[in-house]
């Protein structure tokens, strides 16, 4: 599909006139193209083929002498926990348990244990409490934020750098707000901007003081092992920085295999201080026999051992990686020159965050559904859905094949020149050069 | 072991001190069997032996065009619903949602946004509540028991009796105390007595006014296709009865298949009324992307259909028939004319309840722990686990081979049988033929 026959230029050159003929031929075009979400595309499951088979026929016998097939063993067979807990969790196995299926869910469940009993450190329960607040850095992942909303907690949000929260604004607010019991944290290849907390971030986000005894870091170490190029980025050492600065029981750790494996049949993590594991395990106990070991042993089969965890993951980047590389393209070439557009080139994760001039991300995000392109909804990156300056979008472009990409992307672009266009060039000084 | 040689009568014939002569001799024995728990034997497990390669290369193809590989379905695949809803829940497919691998943690889940948001027709979030109360069938699952400790629910105990819980009691309870609002059924072959409610029972239930506007019972229906002899129970219709009474919210539906296919590696099932199917989705929306529902196509491939469900657990029956026959047969030869000792005849489930003379039941599973037999703790089936007459004692044949479960059986024999003369014939109306 050519949108451009006929103009003999770029489209980032391209007359208000001009372009909203191309953008009436992309309605015409009848496409049906959903970026909303980052799933992992069909040839990302079918790396998983083998994983479906498994466990098959096996002797495998736990060293804890357990029957994986059997009821119990609620913290997860220690082989499993011993291949993952360092590259996912950054912590030893021996502070790390696996749950069911999603560390979201492992988050809720964490929230709910603090909410009815308090954790270690709460003078009282959460639900006690007249108001429980979370700073959320902006932008940020909508299901965090969802959570928040479906436990009441007031959300504070903290702006996103490239090297992660703003720490000035976030010393200030935990240092004089009891109320503030925690924060959300994707430290690594940050959703949706795949930004990496830096050094310092992370010292400070460990040492700071807090006005609430039992403050927390919600740390979503959603995509450890989640590289794009080879300048994989370490996991960040949140637990030994924490016990170096006397807050041991400060980060909550999460992680796992869905976006490894397969969404749903993956396992998910829980990890902390060893007394929090002693807490948190406690509360399960009331809620579960043990979790799935039959998963767990097709995890370890899959992978045989933590090599096999990283040869896979060198898979998925295969497959990955020219989607973000093509989506970089499209867009340097579409916006490139157009002033107060910018986009992050993340080194890993799932997502791209762009940012237009205040006012447009609604209009733009509008242009494209209208025209067939589900993007993810403007204000989706903010909490309770409203980004107030109405410039943040959040691009998925792992799910698409590179030729629907391609597509989506230049349906991406026009629809941002269009809402750009739209909204008057003057006050939000867009100057592309042939543009109104 | 013959722990009775050179005495030349029934067990329940012998002198104390030939008792105690037989107790020495297992003691001496060293035993190591623990039957505390029920769990499924190697032998039920090595029936799911196919299971542990599925779903495998398939070309499954789910009619809500969900690709079971990837995020989504919330509720689950329709055809695994379609195929577990009726026999496992009795209901509808469309009103029941396939969750992860523990009905009980379902349940927890339940409580959770009960306690958070409140029932759909909660005046307010139960946290709010100043108390909250259940009633809890005695004697009952201990692990119901402990997830109301974890909710600082209130326990009030009814008698559980042939025919499921006192209802003249139940209904007395609930027609007066708001703050009654809930009640645990595990409706067909019970924990620990193997009751099956009869359709009395179930009516009243479904029919009973009660303070509460939001009062729900917690359905528990985990035994629903366990059955042990030709005279299958089939399901209670609560739900249609429910609603037939106006009551259509009250009944909360659980089920799973830990014991069908391997403890953690089956599937937990929640059902109730459209709208409160709505309302416990909406809050399991902020928790999780949706199920593990490669699972689900696993249990799909594995029992094909309803009639495979029903076939499967044919060859459970024929695994744990004998156990059940085996115990019955060992407690009636040793105890059959002990005076108030009596025992059930469960026609399905886990479990028998042994009832002794007042104030012997500790001291029974004491003295069978002492000689290396490990039962379910005394007390263990009821409210704090504490039974203050202290006469109930859960019995768990189906995990030991018959060769141990028959061991087992005569040290338990031996054990109930100190423990009333030690604790007296006189008061507690031992009147053993040959026993003081």
């Amino acid at each position: 599909m050519d949108f451009f026959a006929g103009f003999d230029t770029l489209p980032s050159q391209l007359m208000f006139k001009e372009l909203e003929i191309v953008y009436s031929r992309i309605v015409a075009a009848g496409l049906e193209i959903n970026m909303t979400r980052g799933l992992p595309s069909v040839a990302q499951l079918e790396l998983a083929g083998s994983f479906l088979s498994l466990p098959g026929a096996t002797n495998f016998v736990s060293r804890n002498a357990i029957d994986w097939r059997n009821y119990g063993c609620l913290q997860g067979l220690p082989e499993l926990r011993e291949l993952v807990a360092e590259p996912l969790l950054g912590l030893p196995a021996e502070q790390v348990a696996v749950g069911e299926n999603s560390s979201l869910a492992l988050m809720h469940e964490t929230l709910a244990y603090a909410f009815i009993h308090g954790l270690r450190a709460s003078p009282q329960p959460w639900r006690k409490e007249p108001v429980i607040k979370f700073l959320c850095p902006v932008p940020g992942y909508d299901r965090h934020f969802a959570m928040c909303d479906e436990f009441r907690i007031e959300m504070l949000p903290v702006p996103m750098l490239a090297t992660g929260p703003d720490m000035d604004t976030v010393e200030k607010l935990v240092a004089c707000d009891p109320a503030i019991k925690g924060m959300w944290c994707v430290p690594k290849y940050s959703n949706p901007s795949g930004a990496v907390y830096c050094s310092d971030t992370v010292a400070r986000l460990a040492k700071m003081p807090t006005a609430a005894k039992d403050f927390v870091l919600f740390w979503d170490n959603a995509y450890a092992v989640h590289h794009l190029t080879e300048d994989e980025v370490p996991n960040q050492p949140i637990a030994r920085l924490c016990e170096a600065a006397g807050h041991v029981d400060r980060p909550l750790v999460f992680a796992s295999t869905s976006k490894i494996v397969l969404p749903g049949a993956g396992l998910a993590f829980f990890g902390s201080s060893p007394t929090n594991l002693v807490w948190w395990l406690k509360h399960r106990a009331s809620k579960t026999i043990g979790p799935d070991k039959v998963n767990q042993l097709r995890h370890l089969l899959f992978f045989a051992n933590s090599a096999g965890l990283t040869a896979h993951m060198k898979k998925h980047r295969v497959l990955l990686a020219p989607k973000f590389e093509a989506l970089e393209a499209g867009l340097s070439q579409g916006l490139g020159n157009m002033e107060q557009v910018a986009w992050t080139r993340p080194k890993g994760g799932y997502f791209v965050s762009l940012d237009l001039p205040e006012g447009c991300a609604s209009r733009a995000v509008e242009l494209a559904l209208n025209a067939g392109v589900a993007l993810t909804q403007a204000g989706a990156t903010h909490p309770r859905g409203i980004d107030y300056r109405d410039t943040t979008i959040r691009l998925a472009p792992t799910y698409l094949d590179l030729e629907t990409l391609g597509i989506a992307t230049q349906v991406l672009v026009v629809c941002v020149m269009l809402a750009i266009a739209q909204n008057g060039g003057s006050q939000n000084s867009v100057h592309g050069h042939g543009m109104v």
